[in-house]
């Protein structure tokens, strides 16, 4: 079995946001030179996603408006996680909706991939660093 | 390491509906020889939906409302996704609701489920084909 | 290849409720002797998660109160799986805004995580046995 392990840094300058990951997933797989297998790709931090879907400026649009309705940032007082000093309750909530990370088949050396999955990062509570863990095994 | 791929090809003539795979997953994993291991079963495309629950109609039906409630798919024109021409965005905010995905382990050579565990289809914008991938690693 | 499977019991004396079995799964992962894998744990019942999140009560309150909010247990009837003598549909709702599983990287022998990642077992129909599924597989 073989396996490579990778770590993107992620740093958005706004606190929510959507990164197109997939160029250095594709980079991780092939690197690993594993042909047939399984890719991992999560966030690290709990406060972000690793979601697959389409890179479509308006449908991110569209998770941006719905996710703030199904779990407003404000007013910050309503969340009882915010009584610790942080305001970031709600990135905690939109995780959960858009999931922690993704598990992607590797066959003939590539991501299996439909027409349009393209995988992404998620960040509701930026202007930090933060990781996203790559990990691939197989054969 | 052994590995077997499979393409289960969906095709709902409803715009939503739900599909037990469960039997497809299972000669998949018979068919791979795998004793021990781990399967993945994932949506290809990202306005459907792979994911495990009771396979009880009445329990599909509240899905199907509850999902309507909370990313309707009228009006069309709420949703800048739609702006290209599509009105499928509510299917892309569904399949995040419902996931894109399952791991499921495979133990002495079958699908290591809970007493009520069936796998699913969750299509949020058929009347077309679509595709579902099946893949085994183990030994 | 090498492969590990273990089943944990939880009974919640309440209808909800989160527990940490990060320490659980950690110690199968070292007694499974793999170097480089990965981990999957998932609920094996189809009304509790494994999810990923913070260890933080604040936090679970939040979760709690947004879960009622998004699909309230009471009025039972408003239910059609409810129609079958069960009260637990909003459960079955519950389970798929928090997730089935989770799919952890284990590096150099250990859980791969990032500084606040905490493995949690979610209930939302308690008060009987269920299991929790930890399978580690790699080298």
């Amino acid at each position: 079995m073989k396996a490579r392990t990778e770590y993107l840094t992620l740093h958005l300058p706004t606190r929510r946001g959507f990164v197109n990951i997939t160029p250095e997933v594709r980079r991780v797989v092939e690197e690993s030179g594993v042909r047939e297998g399984m890719v991992l790709v999560n966030a690290m931090h709990i406060s972000a996603s690793v979601f697959i879907n389409d890179d479509e400026s308006g449908l991110h649009h569209d998770y941006e408006v719905w996710l703030e309705r199904l779990a407003p940032h404000a007013p910050v007082d309503q969340y009882r996680h915010n009584d610790t000093g942080e305001d970031n309750a709600d990135a905690h909530l939109k995780r959960q909706v858009m999931g922690r990370e993704v598990v992607v088949a590797v066959t003939a050396g590539q991501l299996d991939f439909g027409p349009w999955e393209q995988i992404f990062y998620g960040e509701f509570d930026g202007r930090r660093k933060k990781r996203v863990l790559v990990k691939v095994i197989g054969e």
